[in-house]
């Protein structure tokens, strides 16, 4: 990757990260500064009191979008610390139970995967659920891993990567059928924005949303925790956020997320629908275009920002590189999150994907300042990428030697 | 308190938290939106790339300001969660380790002391020091706290509610001749930006600082780590921060933080000129003008924006509200992080103040925006409010009775 790119960048990294809407920036400004409203919500004091009063009103409109009470909202620092808190408060909260069986999916972020991984060393017992080759959990395959001793099932709902979207509704009334003390919790950050966070309508007990994949700051998130769930605190100290997360409030950030949570629920409809449009065009092109294609996740019942392809005999870092010299485009293999690592995704793997096409696959999530034209420019590079790469591979592999489905 | 105060807020509430420096709104800015640097630093495309470009600089910059190497730094997202990773990540990594014995000070930070609580739970044995008048630790009684099986020693460099100052390296040095492999964190949450904060100067093994003390922005916090510390996280995940701290970095927060970090630091020497005096004005004026009042910690060994004084036969909080109310001053009783509790300050009575002379305490804490003129207008109104309080007191102490020393 070259030290400048002069061309104009074409962003389909959404589901890594958003930036931060402007309107959003211009809010978060107005808590920050010493002309603003930027008191800590525990003094006494009119400046302390304005930032209460704010933060607030920010949690009752954030109870207001996800259809639960204001005190049912925990604050917290990002996507990943509220899974922690969910799965790590709830294990704390049971130390001494016989409850100690916790179901999750093959396909979770790293963040329920680590954390569960963590919990299996404090002596619980988890069962990692096997997808099917969309990436989906399947009410079945739940209902046959449900314990008499099962306290938590967290599955997500949407997968980062593929944007296979799960039946939340029948996978939480699954379990509660089985057992009503057993608790779920849903990853939603990808979802959030896109789909119905109703946790009434979901029934789901836990809910993760993350701000920055929503056009609002980095560094918040939320937990919502239905009342009557006992959970402890992960990070203690003055006792903020009903003391489930101890530090001073981060007004600003807090009222910046709860801002972009919200233009997001009013953007929602007509941004699906627009976005739809443009996944399926980008979709059906690329497998038209171009030979030795697969679609990875559900052809239909997926994130509307979400296009994941597999590209067969070629490496996913070669195509990045060159996609990104030659149109500007930033895109991903696997997701962000674990691009460290020379693996090939654990989610395309767990769809039954073999080794050799995971690595040749790439995530191209649109977003809100995603026009029509930058697929195309992508579109029209795209296709001489691959055939010079595969032109250099030393693999070629038959169609019906990878493609144990086709999604197309 | 009324609900619309016309007048110009005096505030005296900086150690609570600060307003955001406008030069780190203006750098944060730059950071957010579509035209800025807003990727994630884990992605493998150009936006990714900026990003981790400029968090490296970031983490480079505040390497240098703290004399340790920039893979020392690990950003979280509080000085609350900084604290917890030190106390709670050393405790993980050392659970089936025999070093079970943890020495804090008695005035501590409740993220210091929760924690502490919460790890005695965990098995644990944490001594809690007893502090002198002024509430500063000494040499001697860490000396004598020390065991063969002591893992961590936790001690403040300077106290958030009285600012006395601790002589870390004294007490460092002690810990070091007595075991090598004891480890010391200090919380210098309220001194950087006033003390030096040179890790190898002051010989740590850990140190927390905040940025929203600094005029940084709020929800971004660092732990100092010395090469060979092992800690395990506490949020799991991607793996960022060097695998001990999971979650995409808050580029945008933590290139406020570290500006923030480099400012304070350009500043330290004239404001604490500035405020020194500033500081020592207010304390001798108050003392000199209201009878039956007592500075609460050193006289001289403080923080140079930190004035604590008890107002005998006074409860903190009406005196708080008239101030509020009369000349539009910001101030605490106690500490912003424990304000939601009635009970005196831990603090104070750690000092050996009586109960009633701790209910009568109050914290101003000046900050980079003070001005005389706002001391003025305090002390304008102080010694009429607390004589109409004092009319009012069904209490009437003799000073010989409640000030077991004067720290005039």
């Amino acid at each position: 990757m070259g030290d400048v790119v002069k061309m104009k960048e074409i962003y389909f990294d959404n589901a890594a990260t958003t930036p931060v809407a402007p309107e959003v920036v211009e809010v978060m400004n107005r808590f920050m500064t010493k002309n603003g409203v930027y008191g800590n919500p525990g003094s006494f004091n009119t400046v302390g009191l304005k930032a209460l009063r704010a933060l607030d009103n920010a949690r009752a409109k954030a109870g207001e979008l996800l259809g639960c009470g204001s005190n049912e909202i925990i604050f917290v620092g990002s996507g990943t610390e509220s899974i922690n808190l969910a799965l790590q408060g709830l294990a704390r909260a049971n130390k001494n139970s016989n409850r100690k069986h916790i179901i999750t999916s093959k396909v979770e972020h790293p963040a329920v995967l680590e954390t569960c991984v963590f919990l299996e060393k404090e002596g619980f017992s988890v069962t990692y659920l096997d997808v099917d080759e969309y990436g989906i959990v399947s009410p079945e395959v739940l209902m046959n891993a449900l314990r008499d001793d099962t306290l938590l099932v967290s599955v997500m709902y949407a997968n980062n990567e593929i944007g296979s979207i799960n039946p939340i509704k029948e996978l939480v009334s699954v379990c509660k059928s089985f057992d009503k003390r057993i608790l779920f919790h849903t990853d939603a950050c990808q979802a959030a924005g896109y789909l119905d966070i109703n946790v009434d309508n979901l029934g789901v007990d836990m809910l993760t949303i993350n701000s920055s994949k929503l056009y609002g700051p980095r560094g918040v998130g939320l937990l919502y925790v239905r009342r009557g769930v006992l959970l402890k605190p992960l990070i203690l100290g003055g006792g903020q956020e009903f003391g489930k997360r101890s530090g001073t409030e981060n007004v600003s950030g807090i009222i910046g997320f709860v801002k972009a949570l919200e233009i997001s629920d009013n953007l929602s409809d007509s941004e699906n629908k627009r976005l739809s449009e443009l996944r399926d065009y980008f979709i059906s092109e690329v497998l038209r275009i171009i030979p030795k294609t697969l679609l990875n996740g559900h052809p239909t019942n997926r994130l509307c920002n979400n296009v994941n392809i597999s590209f067969i005999d070629v490496e996913g870092e070669a195509i990045l590189l060159m996609l990104n010299e030659r149109a500007g485009v930033c895109a991903s293999s696997g997701s962000a999150c674990t691009s460290k690592s020379l693996d090939p995704s654990h989610v395309i793997i767990a769809c039954g994907r073999p080794y050799e096409v995971a690595h040749g696959s790439i995530r191209f999530s649109l977003g809100r300042y995603t026009t029509k034209e930058e697929v195309d420019s992508a579109l029209s590079v795209l296709p001489g990428i691959i055939s010079e790469l595969r032109a250099i591979s030393p693999v070629s592999l038959k169609m019906e030697d990878v493609a144990v489905y086709y999604s197309g």
